[in-house]
């Protein structure tokens, strides 16, 4: 279904910055793994440095489209603008699942899946961009784009369209319940784990007009998905 | 409650890095809009540039205690190492509150809460330092701290603690419904809100010792919290 050119098993590139020093056990060399952490996720984190040297990490949404992550904005957008000339990236989402309560405050934790991308990003003009633009807003609403008009060439004209490849990238994943030192364990203390998740339970009408429609299919399929 | 040395109106301070270009009416120049997003999350994202001006963009916990933000860890994480040199940094916290679904693939959104913090870190040592790993843990877990066995100095001697003072940060923030154009809102387009929300709903017992045991208060307070 998704296409790789990442290996023969869609492992991720073992580079110098994509390679996980800590909980190395917590690393995952799996594309699928990587596109399972993107495909989940509404928001990621992008970071880059400027003139000066200052890290920014700036949240955007985005989407996965086959082998490239995708973002967009405004064309008057600072961070767009600096990531166009090919500025070096690191693109991260996370997903927070759980909070790990050990029995101990030294081994309490978070589970989670995070994944990183490096690289730069290229800009996408024409067709191509008036593509990305639609797998960007069905990446967040999913199947929005045959529900409403398509974007104008004026509203098309003020967007800038980014991708980055996948072709460096690291994937972490903490799951599972607390690891308690052993001299711990006869403590009268609970542990475990509290779950979490980024959850959505209802659609509200923006206006009296959108109140007395009723709620479209992407909206269901979205709210279907966080729930 | 909290002060602020930020100014008479706890201004975050207005410096070229920290202040907000796009849609500047998202902007938040209100010390106690940043506490409250730094109070109300988890996991903050940790932008640093490497000696080759690469970024790199790592999930970490944190907490606020008063003026500054602090984070922990093992002493063997490359990440904190290099923090901990004084190294320019990027701390951004961000909730996603709901996805913007507008009459038009162009307007629909994300509505949000972000902080940007800027600066550099330092290392906290001694009693301090054993200090503020209990702040980060009761973040994490309200009141974990007082149900647990204190941290052993083993385990303090293993954990490094940095912290960031709040004095240089932006607070962005963009709520409420879709802003359609005005010819879009005769279409029979559906257009709202689908509000998002980092949820827990239960406690998971980590074994079956845990499990005859009743939830603790703190796990408790923190369910209560992402109700």
């Amino acid at each position: 279904m998704i296409t790789s050119d990442l290996g023969d098993e869609g492992a991720l590139s073992p580079t110098e910055r994509s390679t996980v020093r800590r909980h190395p056990d917590r690393a995952q060399a799996d594309r699928r793994a990587l596109d399972a952490v993107l495909d989940s996720g509404l928001l990621a984190h992008i970071g880059f440095v400027d003139e000066s040297g200052q890290p920014f990490v700036i949240p955007v949404a985005y989407a996965r489209d086959g082998d490239r992550l995708l973002v967009h904005g405004s064309t008057g957008s600072r961070l767009l603008r600096h990531l166009a000339t090919g500025a070096a990236a690191c693109v991260t989402v996370t997903h927070i699942d759980g909070v790990v309560v050990a029995r101990s405050a030294f081994n309490s934790s978070m589970n989670y899946r995070s994944a990183l991308v490096f690289g730069s990003f290229h800009r996408l003009e024409g067709h191509e961009a008036a593509t990305a633009v639609d797998v960007i807003t069905n990446h967040l609403i999913p199947g929005r784009v045959s529900e409403v008009r398509a974007n104008t060439k004026k509203e098309l004209a003020a967007t800038m369209v980014l991708a980055l490849d996948l072709t460096e990238a690291s994937v972490k994943v903490r799951a599972g319940g607390p690891s308690d030192e052993p001299e711990d364990l006869e403590a009268p203390v609970w542990a475990g784990v509290v779950p979490t998740r980024l959850t959505a339970s209802k659609a509200e009408p923006g206006d009296s007009r959108a109140a007395l429609l009723p709620i479209p299919e992407s909206v269901r399929t979205l709210i279907a998905k966080l729930s």
